[in-house]
């Protein structure tokens, strides 16, 4: 037998773009994946012992490498049940085979209603990519499919079927066999190893994927194929130490200036306000001093060794600014200017300028176009958008855009209050790009959550290995701006025209174990629970709100839209609640805490009641919903902070209605009142 | 032949409860839904004659009332082609069909991979509905279904197909003819009216529906019966005039109380505050005067010719107070007391007591349990929560919680600023409920649109009825509290098994046309927009931001979640915002507008900017998205206000990034500047 190899080979001096049902099945069967069994025959002799060995009812159906959309085009005949119906259905094909220069194919039937599809498609970022879904019609009525980016582990391959809405049937249904698991997967991984191991193939269809006794069998397969051009293949991945960014000793910026409100002179203010404990340099040919500190007229004239420039020159000078910063010493560089390949031709030139400088010198540099870097922990930031101090705290931000060191930062600072550890807006990353930094927050010992907002991957497949390790031991939560711009591609076979940009992202991710958002402002609400509280270690609820409304409503989009559960209480939970609870309120989670309140005082009633809560082993996590109006008394916040204080391996959220005016006070901080909703949950800070 | 009715009392003397499937069939067909071609046989000599006119293959059941399920018993032979193959498949099936009690059903073989379902229940609380989705195993593993309250008018039974997510699979699909929607949504109509002929009929299931040529035909049928109960018919709908409610010219309290925080106190305060035009009479033993208004010992003591009572008694007082009420000519009651049927037996039974002494007085009454009532336009109000006066306004609520008129309304007055028509909290609605409030605000000319809370309907169809009506002159938003707590009931039929209280709602809505939304903040916040704002006159949006991150992530939630367009301008105003922008910004929807505002100012860029997209034709509704801080300026808001005013037919909504403490000041109210979230949107209001 002809290897897969030469197969392909043939097929393409051939000049064909795909393989017969015949060929594209026989590279599945290679690969352990079970395929009708069939044979391609070349005259009814042949076809009659076929069919005896097979035995009746079998199919038949013209094989040739153009034979696509074969029930469309009339070249199957299906069901034929004896000798004299074979030589009818022979006769009918006999003529349209020949003339597409194949055979006939003859085939077992496969009995069984539930239809699958498998796929593979190459995708332009993550390359080799599976597909599994509803397969015939369903497929393209549906697109009930999930991908997977090739290689698959077990895990991946396991958990795309239970992806599909239509799950349900592959389980026990109507008296047929589920669909043995091991088997499944173990074929989906194949198809993935296929696509690594064959670059000439560039798409495969398996549909329909027919379920018998249980056990997948791919009846129609088609294998597209394509002339493997030299690959443009992921760059390869640079994994530095990234120190001398997030901790430099000393610091040159290149532009500095005296006039307030330039970029030049927010970025100093930045520094010093920052406590930055190295040395900083300023240079301007003016010279002179600016803030106290001296100004040297060129780079030229700074003293050797310093770590990292911050160059906020127009961009034609930032590729002469690379080399002479390089010569003295520096290793890092920051590229403030924007001009370069996002607006025209000669920006792009520029670009290719720098890249040029920045390999030569051997320098990391992130920009250009970035508004800079954070890093709390080494009271250092290059941000030249003025800042003040920016607090310190636990979550790490990488952003393809310039927002997280800019007004961003300034909404968080003023209006979440919580603190970062590292930030990095990456500008056009010629150099320093998502996958090496997230890298980095995966092993910093001051980051314990990363949120990274994308539009593009610099190295798809490398981030998502490294963010296969990172998740392990900490949350990453990735927002991709961009991702319904990109629609389906013009494809040969359904799972390229499936496979959206937007899928293939998702399939990724879960993959990699990331959690995909899509609102901008949960970057910063989520970073703000996170920066707060504990994780919490299922999805078991308890709320109490003064409002049944509010707790119906809750319960509803719990079980609807968050897939959180809202459990029972435990016994004496239960009982202890009803005891601070008038006797007509029948207690239950959630809780109606307003009668308690009413009955023994609202700071009581919610203390008590959220103790005895926190205190469940069948709840994860609380959430108290306080009403604040004067005239029931406006409690002091303390004792929500002591609860969080004495029980710090539970998240305990705290949110408002009732009047606006009053605001509260949580850890020294203005709380407004807000109304009903979950991501405007205030978490109850330890640091208060 | 019998009539339908006859079948069904034969059936049901007989013992049965569901009919055979060629009874089924008969049923169908008599109602114009085209089934199989077939003919219930009784010997295999009428099975051969059978076949003969329906012409080979054909398809063998056991046809029996008791048969179901029957592929899974191996009741069914398909595909039958010759004489010697029926021989066969008789064999196997008459003994089968013997043991059952029926005969064969000898049926033509419909070809066709599209496979349907359509079917009936008999909702408890709207009656017949129909059902249509994807059949075949799909209907179980998908629950891909849509649902309609009988009757369907055409528009209902023609939108149900584009509801489901498979209904590609209905159009012009691998060759195959698009399905006949004229043909369709008459079987669906028609499926509805036998649920209204016919009470004895709980159920139907047709599946598979398969589509042959573009025409549906039943191939499949199960009619399940039941003794139609003598049914609790829904109580008659009441349609009185709430003028009376909502414009009392003459208002008491019983149960004044001269102690502050008291809800009898609070009530008067409220009403003064409102600047009542009407008289007010207030009721204590104690007698006396109370904020300066003299207080009758006694109900008895009062003048005649009240109209409208506020009782505030315990609950075990109420029925005697409606009497006393009565007696001196009130003709509207509110209850405020709680301890009714929400609490124990012993309130169920003074809620009896209470439905009585509103019977024989003829009051309208709403209640107990309200926290009251409010119409702004009336200068009026019941509740006796502290409001003091309430800004009037154009959207008018029904609320089965007391929230809107309590904290809720509160956190409206205080935080959201915009006003109310009319409100009324239902409580336990022994008398006035939803739909009777729903046709008084649809006739309102105060009232411009109307949002709900509900957690049951006390006149289901009554209320969709009503709403129908309504919602073509004013919109109505809904959220329906408790939608996931009642899970799928226990079925016979899969249309059953399908018909969750959720899915039902969502189907009565949608024909309702009433907007169903599930989060509670939607009703404030929805509400704001609708009360500043036209509703626009179609879904194409545009966006200005200092950020491209943002417009890339609207964008996306624009695509993705809201169903909104974010379409290309017209060239005239594409090189209007290209004139004031920086020429390497290429000026496209939405806009990135921080090029223009470094350029030109922030002001200058905004203003010109959104005026020019204001202009836009393709363009119904303009987000501004503004950066706030210090160093880029704080700007005066007046000329967005003046904008929104120059084109009072286009909604122009504002929302804030950047430094929180920078409060800005928009139709004279503090406004914080929020992240990015189209629900805190601040709609630009004309009253400025």
């Amino acid at each position: 037998m002809k290897s897969v190899k030469t197969m392909i080979a043939e097929a393409l001096a051939a000049g064909q773009n795909t393989l017969s049902e015949y060929d594209s099945k026989r590279i599945l069967t290679e690969y352990g994946i079970p395929a009708t069994r069939e044979f391609l025959t070349e005259d009814f002799a042949d076809v009659e012992q076929a069919a005896d060995r097979i035995g009746y009812p079998v199919a038949l159906k013209a094989c040739a490498a153009a034979a696509q959309h074969k029930t469309e085009m009339g070249l199957i005949e299906l069901g034929v049940k004896d000798a004299v119906e074979l030589k009818r259905a022979y006769d009918r094909l006999a003529p349209k085979a020949r003339d597409l220069g194949g055979g006939i194919l003859v085939q077992e039937m496969i009995a069984g209603s539930r239809e699958l599809v498998m796929g593979l498609i190459r995708d332009p970022q993550f390359g080799p990519c599976v597909m599994f879904g509803l397969g015939g019609i369903f497929t393209e009525a549906l697109g009930d499919v999930s991908f997977r980016v090739a290689p698959l582990n077990d895990q991946d391959a396991r958990s795309m079927p239970s992806e599909i809405q239509g799950s349900k049937i592959l389980g026990n249904m109507r008296a047929m066999a589920p669909v043995q698991t091991d088997h499944l997967s173990r074929c989906l991984r194949q198809l993935g190893q296929i696509g690594l191991d064959h670059p000439a193939i560039s798409e495969i269809d398996v549909n329909p994927l027919i379920v018998r006794n249980g056990l997948p069998v791919a009846v129609d397969a088609l294998v597209v194929l394509q002339t493997p051009e030299p690959q443009a293949a992921e760059e390869a991945a640079v994994s530095g130490n990234l120190d001398i960014l997030f901790e430099p000793q000393s610091v040159a910026v290149i532009g500095a200036s005296g006039t307030p409100h330039k970029a030049g002179n927010d970025v100093i203010k930045n520094i010093l306000a920052n406590d930055f404990g190295g040395k900083l340099y300023l240079v301007n040919p003016k010279g002179g001093e600016i803030l106290g500190h001296q100004v040297y007229p060129s780079i030229q004239d700074l003293p050797d060794g310093i770590d990292l420039a911050i160059i906020i020159l127009p961009a034609s000078a930032t590729p002469q600014a690379i080399r002479d910063c390089a010569a003295k010493g520096a290793k890092a560089i920051v590229m403030a200017a924007s001009g370069f390949a996002e607006v025209d031709e000669q920006g792009q030139k520029l670009q290719q300028e720098t890249i040029q400088a920045i390999r030569e010198t051997g320098v990391r540099a992130i920009g250009p176009n970035t508004s800079g870097h954070t890093s709390t922990p080494h009271n250092f930031t290059s941000s030249f958008f003025p800042l003040g101090k920016i607090p310190r705290g636990k979550v790490s931000y990488i952003a393809q855009t310039g927002n997280f060191a800019t007004h961003t930062m300034r909404y968080i600072m003023t209006g979440e209050h919580f603190g970062v550890a590292r930030v990095l807006g990456m500008g056009n990353k010629l150099d320093v790009e998502e996958s090496e930094v997230l890298e980095y927050y995966g092993r910093d010992p001051e980051t314990e959550a990363i949120f990274i907002y994308l539009e593009s991957f610099k190295r798809p497949r490398r981030f998502l290995e490294v963010a296969r390790q990172v998740t392990r031991s900490k949350p990453v939560i990735l927002l991709k701006g961009g991702s319904t711009a990109q629609g389906s591609r013009a494809a040969v076979a359904h799972t390229a025209a499936l496979a959206s940009d937007d899928r293939i992202i998702d399939g990724a991710l879960r993959q990699a174990g990331v959690v995909r958002v899509h609102d901008y402002s949960h970057l910063i609400l989520a970073a703000k629970g996170i920066s707060a509280m504990p994780l919490p270690r299922g999805n078991r609820v308890s709320f109490s709100a003064p409002s049944g409304a509010m707790l119906v409503c809750m319960t509803d989009l719990c079980h609807r839209r968050w897939g959180l559960q809202v459990p029972k209480f435990e016994e004496k939970t239960r009982r202890y609640l009803q005891d601070i609870s008038p006797p007509y309120i029948r207690i239950r989670n959630p809780v109606d805490i307003w009668p308690a309140a009413t009955a023994t005082g609202v700071e009581y009633a919610y203390r008590e009641g959220t103790e005895a809560v926190l205190k469940d082993d069948n709840i994860d996590a609380v959430v108290m919903i306080l009403m604040i109006t004067e005239e029931t008394g406006v409690p002091s916040m303390d004792f929500i902070v002591e609860l969080a204080q004495r029980y710090p391996e539970k998240p305990l959220y705290v949110t408002f209605s009732g009047q606006k005016k009053h605001e509260v006070k949580l850890w020294g901080v203005d709380v407004c009142p807000e109304v009903l909703g979950p991501m405007a949950l205030t978490p109850v800070s330890r640091m208060a």
